[in-house]
Order: C-alpha cells, then sequence, then structure tokens
C-alpha cells in the first residue's frame, strides 16, 4: 500500500477502504508518512468531504494510534466534551454533579488557547491544585472518590495530535469529518462508556449556526454510538458569554456559586441539562427524572461537598473553596460603563473573550504564562436594560497597561437598541 | 499577507489575486512557507483548477525566481521543448537544422528518469562531451557557431523545483496549471524568444488522448504569448516509440543518419514540423517555405555540419560522429523474435521505454548510473507485417542478466492482429 495512491484516490473523490484509512494513520503516527503528504490528504478530505463509514473508521484508528484507558473496573462512567466556550465553567459543577450520584468521572481536560478558556486552568488558580496525576493515581482516585480531573495523562490519540497541528497551519480545521473524528478519537480513547458533548453555536464558538452545531453533533453521536458508546449532544448557545464571570479564579468562584445552588439561571441550565442527560444515559432512568436528581444534588449540597472531595483529593487548597474571597484577586477593578442607553443586543462572546486574554486571562500562543485573577465580570447580559453611564463589567487584572486595550475591545463586541431583543435559544436541541 | 488565508481562498474555489500568486512562490522559494503548506495549497490547486490568469501569473513567478538568461544580445533566439517520449531524439536534429539556418539555439536539456530518455544523457555518450558549461562559455558559443546544448546553468526557476518535487510526492503532478507553468516557467527564464512545445500523446506519453494534449498544449502557448514569446506547440503520437532506437548512444547513430538524409520517416516528420515551425516563427516565413529550408538544411548537409560544430565545441570526440560505429556498443546483442505472425497492432511506448531502462538505457531514480550502449533497436514497429520467427528488435546491453526480464517486458507491449491495424496521425495538429 502507498500513501500517494491513497492521496490520489480521495483526490478523485472515492472512498478510502478501512485498510487505507488504518495504513494512514498507523504510518503518520510511526512518522513514515511525510507532513507535506497528510496535508495534500487533508485538503483532498477536506474539499472531498468522507463517508460515515470512513468518518467512524478514521476516528477509530485515532483513538487506537497511542494509549487507550480501560475503565471497565470502575464501573459506571461518564465524560463530557465542551466544544470551547467564553465563560464555560460547566465541567467544574457538572462533573460534581453527576459524581455525587454514582456515575464514575475520570475526566481529562485541555488548556485555554485563544478566546476560550481551559478547565485545567481554572483548576490551577486553586492553590496546590495537581493537574498532573500519574495513571495510576488517577484512576485509584476516581475509584475512591469517584471523580478526578487532570490534563492529558499518557499518550491518548497521537495521530489526532499530528494531524491536528497539520490542519491548523494549513486551514483544513473546518472539515466535519475531520473535526468530529479528533473530538471523538479522544473520547474514545479515554474510555468513558457514557460521552455528552456539549456543541457549541454562534458567534463565539466555532460552528456559527445551529444547523452546522446539528451536522456536526449528529457525527459525533453516531461515530460514539458506532464504537459502543452511549451518546448525546446537547447543543448550546455560545453567541453571548455563559453565565457572568470570564477568566480562571472568577469563574471558580461562580462555579462553587452554583454548586451552592446560586449562581446564573443560564449557566445553570446549561449544566443541568448536561447533567440530566449524562445522567440519563448511565443510569436509565428518564430524562426528567434525571434532571431531578441533578437538581437534587445542587439543592443538597451533595454536589459541592464532591467538589470539595475533588479539590483535597489532587492537593488543592480547600479553604480557597470555603472562602472564595481567598481565591487569587487582580490589583486592578476597573468598572466598564454603558456609552448608551437602551437594551444590549449583542454581547459577542469572541470579542469577550479576546478582551479578557488582553486582561491576562488566557493564551494566545502555547507558551504564554496566565493571570489567574484576571477576568471580566459581566453585570449586565444580553436583553438587559441599560442607562449610559451605568457599570455593566468589571474589568480584572494585575497588569494596568492592559486596561484601556481590553476595555476598547470589550466594548466593540456589544451593541444597543431601543427594543428588547430576541435571544437565540439557550439549548436549541438535545440529539442522541 | 498569511499563505493560510491563500490556502482557505483556493480551497473555497475562489482566483486568487496576482499579489497572493507572487506571494506564494516568493515566500516558498526562500523556505518562508513550510513544504505541508505548499501541498495544502498544490491539492486544492490541483481539485478546484485555476484561472488561465492564475496559472499566466504563476509561471511568471516561477520563472523570475531564479536566474534568467537575457539572450537579447544574441539576436533571433529558438527553443524547443518535449515533453517526453520514448525514442525522441528531436533535439539532436531540430537543433542543428534550425541553427544551420541561422537561428540561434541556446538550449537546455535534462536527464532522462523513467520510461524517457534525456537529451543531455544522449550527448554524454560521445566520448569527451561537457555538458556542464559555465553560463558565460554557454552563451560564448551560442554567439559563435550558433548553438550549445547544455544541462541545466545557474538556478532556473527553483520554485518549480520545489512544487515539481513535492508534486511528485502529493499525487499532484496531473493537474493542467500545474503542468504547464511547470513547463513553461523553465522556458521563460532560458530567456529564447522563440519557443515550439513537442507535445505528445498516447500510451507513452503523460497526456493519453489528443484532447488532453490539446488542451495542455493550447494554455502553454497561451502562456508563453503573454509573456511575449513567439509560441507553437506541435501534438504528435507517442503511442508507439520515435523511429528505430531507444537509448543513448543507439539513438545518437539514429540522428546522424536523419541529419545525413536517411533514417525513419516518422522522426524525420516529427522533426521537419518541428524544425518548420521554429523557423517560421523566427524569420516570419510561410510554413510551407519555413519547411522546404529545413528539408534543404538536411539535404546539403549543412545540418549534419552544424551538430559537428556543436560536438567539437562542448568537446565531443567528433570522430565517433564521422564513424558512429566507434560510439559505445553493447557487449550483448539479443534478437527478439515474434513469437506469433500476422501485424503488429500495437508497441506501447510506456512499456518499450521500461525494457530499455531494464537493459541499462535508463534510470529509475536520479542515482542510478547509465549504460550508454544499451537499448533497443526496433525491426518492425506498429503496422508492419511480420512472420512468427521473424526478429522484430534487438535488446543491446552490458549486462546479459537482464535480457530474460527486458525480453519478457518487451514482448508484453506488442499485440498482433490479423488486419492491418490503423494508425493514430504521427502529427495530430499544430497549436499556434
Amino acid at each position: 500500500m502507498r500513501i500517494y495512491d491513497i492521496i490520489a484516490k480521495k483526490r478523485d473523490g472515492y472512498e478510502l477502504t478501512d485498510e487505507e484509512i488504518a495504513f494512514f494513520v498507523r504510518e503518520l503516527t510511526k512518522e513514515n508518512i511525510k507532513d507535506y503528504q497528510a496535508t495534500a490528504l487533508l485538503m483532498a478530505i477536506y474539499i472531498r468531504g468522507m463517508s460515515d463509514r470512513e468518518m467512524i473508521t478514521l476516528t477509530k484508528e485515532m483513538a487506537a494510534s497511542g494509549d487507550t484507558l480501560s475503565l471497565s473496573e470502575l464501573g459506571i462512567t461518564a465524560d463530557k466534551h465542551s466544544t470551547g466556550g467564553v465563560g464555560d465553567k460547566t465541567t467544574l459543577i457538572v462533573a460534581p454533579i453527576v459524581a455525587s450520584l454514582g456515575i464514575n468521572v475520570a475526566k481529562m481536560s485541555g488548556r485555554g488557547l485563544g478566546h476560550t478558556g481551559g478547565t485545567v486552568d481554572k483548576l490551577e488558580s486553586i492553590e496546590g491544585f495537581r493537574v498532573s496525576l500519574s495513571a495510576d493515581e488517577f484512576i485509584s482516585q476516581v475509584k475512591s472518590i469517584g471523580i478526578a480531573v487532570v490534563g492529558q495523562t499518557g499518550q491518548l490519540a497521537p495521530a489526532d495530535k499530528i494531524i491536528y497541528s497539520l490542519r491548523d497551519a494549513t486551514a483544513t480545521v473546518g472539515s466535519v469529518p475531520l473535526i468530529a473524528s479528533s473530538i471523538m478519537s479522544k473520547k474514545l480513547a479515554a474510555g468513558s462508556e457514557t460521552i455528552v458533548l456539549d456543541v457549541k453555536y454562534g458567534s463565539g464558538a466555532f460552528m456559527k449556526t445551529t444547523a452546522d452545531a446539528e451536522t456536526l453533533s449528529r457525527k459525533m453521536v453516531d461515530i460514539g454510538k458506532a464504537a459502543g458508546r452511549k451518546m448525546a449532544a446537547v447543543i448550546s448557545d455560545m453567541g453571548t458569554p455563559l453565565g457572568k464571570c470570564i477568566g480562571n479564579s472568577l469563574e471558580v468562584k461562580e462555579a462553587i456559586e452554583v454548586l451552592k445552588g446560586n449562581g446564573s439561571e443560564d449557566l445553570k441550565e446549561v449544566c443541568l441539562t448536561l447533567a440530566a442527560n449524562i445522567v440519563s444515559l448511565s443510569l436509565g432512568t428518564d430524562t426528567a427524572a434525571a434532571r431531578e436528581m441533578a437538581e437534587k444534588a445542587l439543592a443538597n449540597g451533595s454536589a459541592y461537598e464532591k467538589f470539595k472531595e475533588l479539590i483535597l483529593s489532587q492537593g488543592g487548597n480547600v479553604s480557597q473553596i470555603e472562602s472564595p474571597d481567598k481565591l487569587p484577586k487582580a490589583s486592578t477593578v476597573y468598572k466598564v460603563l454603558a456609552p448608551e442607553s437602551g437594551y444590549i443586543a449583542e454581547m459577542q462572546a469572541e470579542i469577550i473573550g479576546s478582551a479578557s486574554v488582553i486582561l491576562g486571562a488566557g493564551r494566545l500562543t502555547k507558551e504564554d504564562s496566565i493571570d489567574y485573577a484576571a477576568g471580566i465580570i459581566l453585570h449586565k447580559k444580553t436583553g438587559d436594560k441599560v442607562t449610559a453611564g451605568e457599570a455593566i463589567a468589571e474589568l480584572h487584572t494585575n497588569d494596568d497597561s492592559k486596561i484601556k486595550d481590553a476595555e476598547r475591545l470589550f466594548l466593540s463586541a456589544l451593541s444597543f437598541s431601543n427594543k428588547k431583543p430576541e435571544k437565540p435559544p439557550l439549548i436549541y436541541k438535545v440529539i442522541k
């Protein structure tokens, strides 16, 4: 078998066989296929597409290209994955909820890059919290308390890592089969039986429309089912940031509020929808009953207790959870005032995310360091009425020199209107 | 400007601007664009195509990416180029014909690779012949005798070299705009005013059909005209080898026969058509008059004398030209006998070329060495009647062990029929 012939076949729009796809993934991982051959094939896949069979095979082969976690000894296991959002701290809330209901969560999370944050960074804003556990520590913690959240452990789906970095440099990121196989290969390798995806749509998401988000969701759910997993995808709005806080320690604080039964409605709603779907798939209860169980876990404090167990078990300073004022705090808090009166018609998530990066909350390149205290608190959100001069947000940073740039960018994300705007649905659909 | 955006634009089927194409060629030559980005773009170009404007700009930019020869001080200059054939020794005949008529030929030729031979290898079968001249020697030889034939001098179209090697590994060779720009960028950089292309069609050629050959010819002629050159493309048959000899010293012998007014009709016809077009474009005479001039140059020995001048000037042993028996001769000459009686219906050029490579006449990789004496003499060709057991060809080699493999391959190129077969036209069309 020759990569040349595989490239030529896809170039001409033909379906690749399972053997050809396996050959590509295996030889690329072994570095027997040149990067410049891989990118030619990826461009041909981008333009010509892939059948569902090709996509499922590609995903399975990528999942099998490195370590795969076997979680079968843990019993019931569940994982969630978000396609990336601004202010998206749902993992910090959903994982403790479902763990408190007896579902094991052995979760690997990522770091933030660009305008979206990452769960690992958020947890690291808690003093002492260790995101690097050995595979043994990881599994044994899940065994003892039913939850662990770490950065990647082992070499999961190395083929995806190679392919992703090449796509990123060659304008082949936005291909549904390539996105679906990239996300799902890591989820399959990570081993959980139930996988619930949070697929974002809107200006701050990769998928701008509900139609695109639905297509991607359908493909990922199909891949997971073909691999024998219990699957659901929640399609949720990312036109505007989720919740009120953006930035690492600020988001931990907000998550604690929700875990204590308070917090913004939109954030709580997304978390409960995700949790209900995980519980329903994992325990076989219907979604309404599962939702009630999740609500109860928040109301009776068991999710909050599970969160504290998680923090304690991974070396974090639990007193920072009990007194969130002890979490990293910015030296400067700057109030952004409404430039005009009216309804906030738009608050574009991607731009708000970028403003928080300027303040120090995120990274533009992998090498950038993070200011855990930096970020934004939104006093007003899309649909709210404001009066000119009223504070609509707080900018938090330890670097004063960034305030003006961040404010300018923040304001550019807003538009105002005389009429109360129609908001897109927070939860557009759940695909199963 | 970013290569990422250029890739994305072509990926989506849009036309690139002149500035974008110039950026790609310039930055690729400077190695500021990664190979894996270039191949993604080349695949997008392969699938999405290029407008004539894009293709002309790409060619001009590639031509300008390295040294460009200025031949203006030489007066009338002409170049020919063949897309590659088996038994194609036309340069050895056409160049002396037109040089003997006062048209300067400053010609750079290639080496053989795969089933097709190269002029430089053929000339090197002559003892002492130097194919590497400095740029100064090259020009001053043309000034003094009107002809020089060398391997590439200087860094002509380095962008084409990079792009070609990437296309070769990524199944993006067979794209008309990429083929046309590759060939024409080198021809434009080589500086001649008149360029006549010999575009082959048929089983032994890259373009299998007359329609494909015509499309490519039209594009190349248009590119040359857009760059201010006088252009013609002769579309000629390469379903069967050209002339009777394949292999380096064997082809030199056959060229000498034609230069002396003898030789096979098909070879002579292609050479006279090419020469007539060069003469007509360069001197402004009509093609019929130009053809007569070329015929006369063969008949009166002036082309032959010019060839000897060329060999002498570049250090070659002219006694080998005067007595071609002194050219390298193979230790073994093996007769291939007709396996059946009938008409030869087919003699596939590509396979015959590959059989000659087995005998030692060519290279499979750039590093292989050549046996100058090796090759094939065809006693019979497509359309000839043969009797079973009659000799139809001679295999020449210095490596006996190769004979059986070469014979098996040679015979596989043949098919026989009871009726005289219809031959495809030798000269299909001349595109101007």
